[in-house]
């Protein structure tokens, strides 16, 4: 069953370790079957190294297992209810990459301080407020899916503009169309962490990105006047 | 003697250097064998690339060696006491990590800020006072074992729900159930160590992680309601 | 056509991820060839790992595509910018390079804080400022190379005296007599950018290299009195 | 003329970029023989992936070449004036690695912060003062190796007891008993300069390692009451 699906998610999951994103199973991509319905996850706390495509499990929007005979990840509920709210994706990361993971835990949105994350975000990535205890005792990872919607939604966000998200506290998640994209945004996101830190440490006054670089930058790859890659040719 | 621990014992000395925790012959890992009341520890100074499992030296509890034609680590009498003090603790690890060590230079306990902490460290990683001369004189390395077990005492800390210490002015030490878990630990601890500073820098008024996010994560990895990874099924 | 030359820029795009200078496809290194006036670039959005010599673009100095079957990189404008206007360059770097990446971001010039920087840089590495609307809408990558320009006049400064700049909020170009000496140069510049930031948090007070000093190291590896490396002998 | 030398030094020589303390031809490593008086060192600016032992160039006490078809390194005069003044010296090491190159850009001393240093470096590592235009004028690299006799001489500092030393704006220098205890010093001053500047910045007021401390883990490993490692068996 979507066994062409579980090759893409082993190899997504694989590009996490590989791409200095992921220590031991720290991580989870997913990638969404439209025709079906359902999506298909990595198990949970197995090694990176031991796992094949068969090990994928395969779930559906209300997070139950519809085939695999391992446990899977434990943030399933949060993949499925971003699955069922945003048809729109193809993928999702979850990771506790460092540089992302720094500025989940500091609580402060990033900014669009350059073209590297004009080119791929289309203004701030949002930091989440906490789960309040309600929350955690209602269903955590299923909560932590509402928070991210409660986030996009209060501020306005298209989902696929602003492909990713931190959780205060907890780290980054990332998605696209199909999980190649999630897996990029993952590695974009940590880059941008990274560069904006030591931007504002060399200089604390340094502004962000003008809205009309942003702008240009965003719209060299996505929408209809693109003209990055290979595509329009 | 103990060979199947021994062989387990290198693997997890080389799982050091792989993990980017030591350079050179900065660090050493050992396991406790519950039958014969022994561990098992790497040589002291011997390069990690000649590193053979016929090279392990068998100690008991007062730090004598048993078997074995090197000399064991001279960190071997910590390794001893915390054994002969913790009949929980499986297996224990020392590096000399470098965003670790920062902490243990720095003086400062590294507390939660994230759910990367909380699924392994059920509270703030304590960083011990220095030894005094008196300690000094009397036996270094067995000292430092007991300022480990006292700053544990003085806090009220179980030994396993916060498996790992960094000592004031020297850098990490690690533990867990087996050696195996030891060396999980000292890697979870480097990552937090890292986080945590860069979190800080972003927003010198970020929070440590509510107390109930810290209780549910730690308790989806540990306890009788855990649900993280396989081992449920 | 211009097959060597292909072979040359297939090799210096190669070496950035190589030097941990680029991610994905966040680069492009091109180089001239005086014979023809024609230009060698690498295709725009294509993988590092399935680059071959044969998707090399020969474009020229109008940024016209001579020869390729891909489109050339989206920067091209830029490239063939510079080249009109410097005819000593033989090749031209382009990264998103973490370090150099900050600085552009943060909007200041690196300044020569040590002999890294003087071997191959004769004073600080200039940014420039932003792109205006009117210039974004004239066409982005062709102005990029414009502001540069401007940015070199303004500061009197010769070309190859200081081969790179920062671009604000984008990142840096470097260049040189030919593309090995691009590549090499935007490796210093990372170096550079990484150690500055450090030395001044080391030190908020720590000078500027001494003029004598900055003098004495450029003149070792340039101009008629070198006697760095082999060539002498 | 001493083959097993030029091995040695080739040795060395390729274990800087492996441990990540040079790019491209950014630094030296050389050996001193007692029996001929004469040193072995890199030559000039040739890469590290071409380098062969027989490349390695034979110099006498005054920088005189006394075998070899290649320039050595335009460092040789500051080797020279080193090996002539510290007869215990048998190896000495360059580079610009980044840690260390920062510390060197700030100016300030490397402090005693931890065991890490203290293990090695018997007190702060100095920082020199920047060479004067007389002193450039007059020959830079071997008054650059005078400017270290200085500053070890003011400070009554032992060779062997701190080997190393940060040169203004420059990088740093180390040095040992053989051209393998100067490659291991290069590393831990890089790990120790990395350290000490995270160590301050999550505690401005973390102190300096006690004496105590400092004096003890020296002695583990220095003198005749060392007891790390497997010499004493």
């Amino acid at each position: 069953m979507l066994e062409a699906l579980k090759e893409k998610v082993l190899k997504a999951n694989l590009e996490l370790p590989k791409h200095h994103l992921v220590e031991f199973t720290w991580g989870n991509a997913s990638a969404f079957d439209k025709e079906t319905g359902y999506f298909v996850i990595k198990p949970s706390g197995v090694s990176y190294d031991q796992l094949k495509a068969s090990d994928m499990v395969v779930v559906d929007l209300e997070g139950k297992v519809i085939e695999g005979s391992l446990n899977p990840s434990s943030d399933t509920p949060t993949h499925a209810v971003l699955y069922k709210n945003y048809p729109e994706l193809g993928g999702i990361v979850h990771t506790h990459s460092n540089w992302a993971t720094a500025w989940a835990q500091s609580g402060v949105d990033v900014s669009a301080m350059g073209t590297t994350h004009a080119d791929t975000f289309y203004g701030p990535v949002p930091c989440t407020r906490y789960l309040s205890q309600k929350e955690i005792d209602q269903g955590y990872e299923y909560e932590t899916g509402n928070v991210i919607i409660e986030t996009f939604k209060e501020r306005g966000l298209g989902i696929l503009d602003v492909p990713a998200v931190l959780l205060h506290g907890h780290g980054p998640f990332t998605w696209g169309k199909d999980v190649e994209a999630a897996v990029y945004n993952a590695v974009v996101l940590e880059n941008v962490c990274k560069m904006n830190i030591f931007a504002r440490q060399i200089n604390s006054y340094a502004p962000d990105l003008p809205q009309r670089i942003l702008d240009k930058h965003y719209s060299r790859k996505h929408g209809k006047d693109a003209y990055y890659g290979q595509k329009m040719k």
